[in-house]
């Protein structure tokens, strides 16, 4: 092999922000909702509801990822995957996002081209024609992905928190715990002696785990049920990135009901599937008399007793990631 | 005086994120476009136009701003007021944001607080009835902040780049020059021996050159101007984020016209108010019959030699700001 001594410098800092767009864009496509896409000072996408649902959701190398156990498709699929299942948790059918990205000078353009296959595979999959309508680009000495993530509500009510009643049954789609599998491998086997994340252990684990390291890195969250259960009536929703337990006491809190769930419908270690955070699952209540549709599954009942979790009546406590809390400051 | 040493801790590590949003919550309103503002998985937004104008911009520390020279609620303004701009350089009325901050956990809760007061303030200077219906908080070595903003076109089609004509006037409206005399006041006397951000260099600077120092850490821009622009015929426009020439560059490429800046117009130092950055103004082109409305000013003529810029009738040729190789990589 020649040395690469040569070869042109694909570090962003050295392309500039021009050859970078040009490296990118062709890879992400507007979407079916796009009236016009990037290029211009702002983008125009279609609202034909009236309304329009939005969310963002950042990601930050070190606290939220590292770059020596995700490669980059996994960043850009995590990326639209989180924010679509925020806007299917409001019943919304996902339209549209904008990406921000921040990056080092020095970064390889092929992570920025990676995060963009990611996005674009991750679109495709989980919302079909919904597209990427505009971006930023930024130096950053850290690197950071912002996603901003737009829904139409088609006409019909947002699915809130705050709408369960006592007597509605509690229904879960999607996994329960595994994406918190899949991080406590990585902790425990994807590090050196001195605890940085390792690249290679990662790869032997993505191939001996496969779903538990993929449900971590890049889940695949039922974005499609969202509008499922708002047609079928959810009477509250949400998405579970916290942990089953505390984002169900967040619904419990806003609809003043409690909530009973059933051991036997929580697989095998029923404590983990209620800790566990990162799932990204859609948290549902529907009325008694309303089966939950498919993929929904119910896992307890809404009690009269406001802001009371509880496994088999017995009380349950179970806490959850906090952005500030859960981190050690230490990069990755 | 007694010592602090009891003072409970205010970094927002130790406060964790509920009580971090307990404290900047109150100092966001949602505007009026808002069906349902912060506090669900996703924000629900009122589109009376069927259609909605979205775009993004990031703002790192370091490359973007300095904490030493910018107070948090600079840094708040300002990311509202670039973000407003772009809206209305289509020619839509800005209707709400949503702003994602990424902050180290020993970050003092105070200037989270003040970048809301700055949101905050810069909304309802620059776009009254808009307001912030969302946002998102994470963990970070370095402080960012991304903002997205949406505005409503009521009726109106986008002005885009790609529309003006030989013939067209060239108007523009806002500051031309003066970010970038204050940022080149900063560097020149706001560092200390070592190059680094000097905090009480630069308030003298603000109480000596006021005007200066705001167009570069506070601006200004001229918002509301877009929709004028729009209703009266404006044939295209943008925001003038990267200095005038650069940015005409892109209406005349777009648009396959040359422009010609008449120096007359342009105050005394026509070479700086070309090329300064930052100053977020609108440029728009209107038929020759259309008189530009306030507060636009005529600067130029479309003429019909494609993509080439002319001062006088002689050859312009500045460079702006690339966010790639503009910075050095030191920190703020």
């Amino acid at each position: 092999m020649e040395p690469p001594a040569h070869e042109p410098s694909t570090a962003i800092g050295d392309l500039g922000e021009s050859a970078v767009l040009a490296r990118i864009l062709p890879r992400l496509a507007p979407g079916d909702a796009a009236h016009l896409g990037a290029g211009d000072d702002a983008a125009v996408v279609a609202a034909p509801d009236g309304r329009f649902v939005v969310t963002t959701d950042l990601m930050v190398h070190g606290p939220d990822f590292r770059l020596a156990w995700s490669t980059p498709s996994d960043l850009g699929w995590k990326a639209a995957a989180t924010n679509l299942t925020d806007v299917a948790a409001m019943g919304a059918r996902p339209t549209a996002l904008v990406v921000a990205i921040a990056a080092p000078p020095s970064l390889d353009v092929g992570v920025l081209e990676g995060i963009a296959d990611g996005l674009r595979e991750g679109l495709t999959a989980l919302a079909p024609g919904a597209g990427v309508v505009g971006g930023d680009l930024s130096a950053s000495s850290v690197l950071m992905i912002s996603v901003t993530a737009f829904g139409d509500l088609e006409g019909r009510a947002p699915v809130l928190r705050s709408g369960a009643r006592p007597g509605d049954v509690i229904a879960h789609a999607g996994g329960r715990g595994d994406a918190a599998r899949g991080l406590a491998l990585l902790f425990a086997r994807a590090r050196d002696e001195r605890g940085e994340p390792d690249a290679a252990a990662a790869a032997a684990l993505r191939t001996e785990h496969p779903r538990l390291v993929a449900a971590q890195l890049a889940p695949t969250p039922p974005v499609s049920a969202g509008v499922v259960a708002a047609e079928a009536g959810a009477t509250a929703m949400l998405d579970v990135s916290d942990g089953l337990a505390r984002d169900a006491r967040r619904i419990a809190e806003a609809s003043g009901i409690g909530i009973d769930f059933r051991s036997a419908a929580l697989g095998p270690d029923p404590l983990t599937a209620l800790a566990g955070a990162e799932d990204h699952g859609l948290l549902a209540a529907f009325p008694a008399d309303v089966p939950p549709p498919h993929p929904f599954e119910v896992i307890g009942v809404a009690t009269a007793e406001a802001g009371v979790l509880t496994l088999d009546g017995a009380p349950v406590d179970t806490a959850g990631w906090d952005p500030y809390a859960g981190w050690d400051g230490v990069g990755g």
